[in-house]
């Protein structure tokens, strides 16, 4: 890789997107992030993306698909709100083939800007749980990626086989502001504490060792 | 294929699409039309896409994806209003991806409401120009669309190897009321006639020997 290649970084404003801009940077990529409004409830997660994209002085888009909204409708309760947010992992804590339509939309973007990597926070600990997660799922999106664009792109995660708690070990070696991600599924004021992505956020702090900067509503 | 296959088909109000929607019902399945608004000119097509549906009596979704304008914005003539559309391919003619980021938005619809299959328009004729529309490209998103969502999807196209001259001829078998379908790249009240598209609609049914209930403006 040459210090002229670019990547769009698909960044939700989490701890593993987050990171994986940081990361992105720091081998030298030209990074241009990307977010994305899909009908989710916590908006909040576009504003860290956006804190995290200024404090690393990077490019950033945010592309609205609020419409996706009516495809989702029923099939997830992190955007229909007639739905119970789970504490624990449930399939309705699933969004449909999200991160299929975040890395086409993505790869969309790499072809238009002539870059050549697209990036994604997938990590170890959704593997199980996540089929868009997974190391075979994104190889196999790259090959459709480059037979659909002609590009020779590249599609992965930095985070394949890692652990969050991995990951929040990198983030400090790389200066990632954390207490600026945002990983609650809800929209509170600060993070509740005890949904599921709250929990696991907890959880690799604790596991890393390190401080954990997260003002938590309870739990 | 039982009779309760369910296909989601990507419906842009064109003579392909059309066809392959009539093409999907005369095969048994339910369909669910999808139709996207990604901020092209042409708006005129999705109304021919809710004409086509409605005449099928079948459900239509339609999908606003037009914040994808800003990242199409200087890549193709068919978003970006300061570019000429030209009546012979170039490449600006070209929306990166395009079909990759409606077959992820169609794939992720499908997993949403259990169809098992998703069907587009791509031909032999635009195979050659445009690499999202070949098979290689909708096998290996296939591929991609199975492993990220664990269901077993069919993600193809009826009109593999066939060119625009057989889809009309196809149509005419099926009974697709072709006056209501629109191919023209241009916002006009009638077919312009002469762009790209134009041409092609019209080649075609020469080719067919097929009467052309379109009225066109010039050429």
């Amino acid at each position: 890789m040459g210090v002229l290649s670019v990547a769009v970084v698909i960044l939700s404003g989490g701890l593993d997107s987050s990171t994986a801009a940081y990361w992105a940077h720091s081998q030298g990529y030209g990074v241009h992030c990307l977010t994305f409004k899909y009908g989710q409830r916590a908006q909040r997660e576009v504003e860290a993306a956006r804190q995290i994209a200024g404090s690393l002085g990077v490019p950033h888009k945010v592309v609205d698909l609020a419409s996706l909204e009516d495809i989702y409708r029923g099939a997830t309760s992190l955007v229909d709100q007639t739905l119970e947010v789970s504490k624990e992992f449930t399939p309705n804590l699933i969004v449909p083939f999200r991160n299929g339509v975040f890395l086409s939309v993505a790869v969309a973007y790499a072809d238009s800007i002539g870059a050549n990597t697209v990036i994604y926070g997938a990590h170890g600990d959704d593997e199980p749980f996540y089929p868009d997660c997974r190391e075979e799922f994104y190889r196999a999106f790259q090959e459709a990626a480059r037979l659909g664009t002609g590009r020779e792109l590249e599609v992965f995660s930095p985070w394949r086989g890692l652990g969050k708690a991995d990951i929040v070990a990198r983030a400090l070696e790389l200066g990632v502001p954390l207490e600026k991600t945002w990983s609650c599924y809800l929209e509170g004021p600060i993070h509740c504490g005890v949904c599921e992505s709250c929990v696991n956020r907890r959880k690799a702090f604790q596991a890393a060792g390190v401080a954990d900067p997260t003002e938590y509503a309870s739990g």
